[in-house]
């Protein structure tokens, strides 16, 4: 546990001192590049070890954030804090992902070409990856864990309030990655409360292969602006359930309602649902009072306030383009599926969107048109998460359309690079 | 052929005229992720129908070019001019890509999850993309329709100097996409000389998802610097081939001859050469002859001068960093595959490098360790092209390392999005 160093509050050369980040980030990717499987997951379960060991000083170094933030409002507080539960959810984190299938190496689509050559594909690491990140200090350790594993090094920027916390989680990665003899440069954080250390990061285009910011929208919204390195982000939920008129009534209404109220704060929460007008007298009322029930506004177009009477104010037309996450909710009746893709395509954000229908060809038209990240016939959006897809653990979420799109994991981390097996062959 | 529109010499309102391609390109790429195979490969075969229908047209567009640029340097007017046999390659260009198989649609990875719902990956085009290309009209035909078979909508951006015959072949796939039934605004060309066109282009992040520039160095870096839009580009290449200690002879010379003579200028020749310090007197001098012999002016290192004798000229720092594109190359003697790696490491561009050995470990080492977007064992630098991958055809070459990476086919231009089919499934 080496979270002894001065943290640089005031730095003389910032850009020195990130660009020097870079380099030993650099430095040690090469050095991953050239590790087996076998040493990165004993990295792994080493770091794990270290945390279960460190419980003690991760505590302290928390209580030092904890009283530092005593001006933090207390859903910040809540999420900065670790706890033992916390400290053992992070550990046991670490060992499920060394259990995960390493995607490196993998070499596929090997085919000969007339010339004689064979042509393939060989899975590799990005190279260096900068997190950015605020709060939750866990994120230090699932973040470097998932990066180490793919054969990553990682640059972590967590949110200053968090300093102690992260570092101490750090130090616990490092001494891991040097029992296991890699180079305990693969996971850095950057150790100032400088704000403008973001700013840095972003610029480091020579050293850094891709940035993935985690935050509020403000962070996401700075990182698009300013960084010359790809990005894997995504900035906005908003998700729609579509009811078709052919919907069984009953998977409707429970779908609907999970996709709601399952969870409120989280980017695949349904924030409209839309309604075919054919179906709406069946659904919506049933569907209203249990919204009630659970305490959710509701903000109606006028054929929806029509059907559901009192308890539904009038949606704005701001409402459309909200993502509350929160329990309000947006419902609006429309004409068909083409009218309800097109409402999709006009406001949403190309996350996650799901239709429910007992219609196949519908469903297809669905599934092809609608063009957001995920895509679901008869579920709940909430199942946009990378473990429910099966990638074992995520590192964010992307509603870019390059690379990497949806829940991204181990493979978002990694990039395929084509491999040329010859015999002397030359072209002609 | 409706090339008759007046060029927009001078645009009150250039930002408005290309925000209004952007709007025609987004309707237009929402009409063909509706549309099927064999409407968009009709288009294909039209177009090229209409291009050879209007044979006439081209060439006198084309002259009007050639006339307006009779100041230009040679190699750009050669560039320029459309001949009958480069219409009729640009014809066949679009027979080939309909022939090609449609990437969109493939549902892959498809599988039960233990909450009941399946999740899979359906393959989707981009959307939008932009292209920005200099001189060569034949890039508006095969880019389009490279864009089109993936079923992107696009917006072609080419130089000032070949607006006219740009135009015309536009006209003519405009025409091929209206036969088919689809929206002639899947293809646009922007009408405009004005430079700052470009600037507008790069800035139209709501409509476009991707930018493809192609052409010289000063293109892609001002497209670096400006674009708030994802791009694919490959910046330099300087690709590498190491001949290693138990490399074959004969086949070390054969290899590292081709890979700098077959053609000297593209972005897959090979730059510079690195010889194993034991093997270098038995290859190197009749490598040399045959260079020599060929016209190319070689740089070496003292060593290899000294293996060499006359006709070699002393390297300087600058030479391990050039990209020649030219009938010189720089020769250095290294200790070894890792003083080799390190060489590439520093000084080269992550585009292509190859390895001639006899020895499967260095072979392998090689494979994995090489961070380039095509690593190759025996084989000639100049083998890294779509075509002679087998990806039918190329959009450009990728050194970036997020999405694509290396030559860049029709798969380049989609992108794969989730899906999940549940009956009525909830998240617990």
């Amino acid at each position: 546990m080496a979270a002894t160093a001065k943290i640089v509050d005031e730095t003389a050369d910032l850009a020195g001192y990130m660009r020097g980040l870079g380099e030993g980030a650099r430095v040690a990717a090469r050095e991953l590049s050239r590790s087996g499987t076998a040493a990165r997951n004993r990295a792994l379960t080493a770091s794990a070890e270290a945390i279960q060991a460190g419980r003690a000083e991760l505590l302290a170094a928390n209580r030092r954030d904890l009283d530092a933030g005593r001006d933090l409002e207390s859903a910040l507080a809540d999420r900065l804090e670790l706890t033992e539960a916390r400290i053992e959810a992070m550990a046991l984190g670490l060992e499920e992902i060394a259990a995960l299938p390493d995607p490196v190496g993998e070499v596929t689509d090997v085919r000969s070409r007339p010339t004689g050559i064979q042509v393939g594909r060989m899975r590799v690491p990005l190279g260096v990856v900068g997190i950015i990140y605020e709060s939750r200090p866990n994120v230090t350790a699932d973040a470097g864990g998932l990066c180490l594993k793919a054969g990553n090094a990682v640059i972590l920027r967590g949110g200053s309030e968090a300093i102690h916390s992260n570092r101490a989680i750090a130090a616990c990665v490092r001494a891991g990655l040097a029992e296991a003899g890699l180079p305990a440069d693969a996971v850095q954080v950057v150790e100032t409360t400088d704000r403008r250390a973001v700013g840095e990061l972003l610029r480091l285009d020579e050293f850094v292969d891709v940035i993935v910011p985690r935050g509020g929208k403000g962070l996401i919204e700075r990182v698009m602006t300013e960084s010359r390195i790809p990005v894997i982000k995504h900035l906005d939920g908003i998700c729609h359930v579509f009811i078709d008129e052919r919907a069984d009534p009953e998977k409707a209404v429970r779908v609907a309602y999970n996709a709601k109220t399952q969870r409120y704060g989280t980017c695949c929460t349904m924030e409209t649902l839309l309604v075919d007008r054919a179906i709406a007298p069946e659904v919506l009322p049933p569907l209203a009072e249990r919204y009630l029930e659970a305490g959710v506004e509701l903000r109606g177009c006028p054929a929806t306030m029509q059907l559901v009477g009192g308890g539904c104010e009038a949606a704005t037309p701001e409402d459309w383009d909200t993502e509350y996450l929160a329990p309000i909710l947006a419902i609006r009746v429309v004409d068909g599926l083409d009218e309800a893709m097109d409402h999709i395509a006009t406001h949403g954000s190309a996350h996650t969107d799901s239709i429910v229908t007992e219609d196949h060809s519908r469903a297809q038209r669905f599934l092809r048109e609608v063009d957001s990240s995920s895509v679901m016939v008869n579920a709940s959006t909430r199942f946009a998460d990378g473990f429910e897809y099966g990638l074992g653990a995520e590192i964010g979420i992307s509603t870019d359309k390059l690379h990497a799109r949806g829940p991204v994991g181990l493979e978002g981390l990694t990039s395929q690079k084509f491999i040329v097996l010859g015999d002397g062959h030359i072209r002609q």
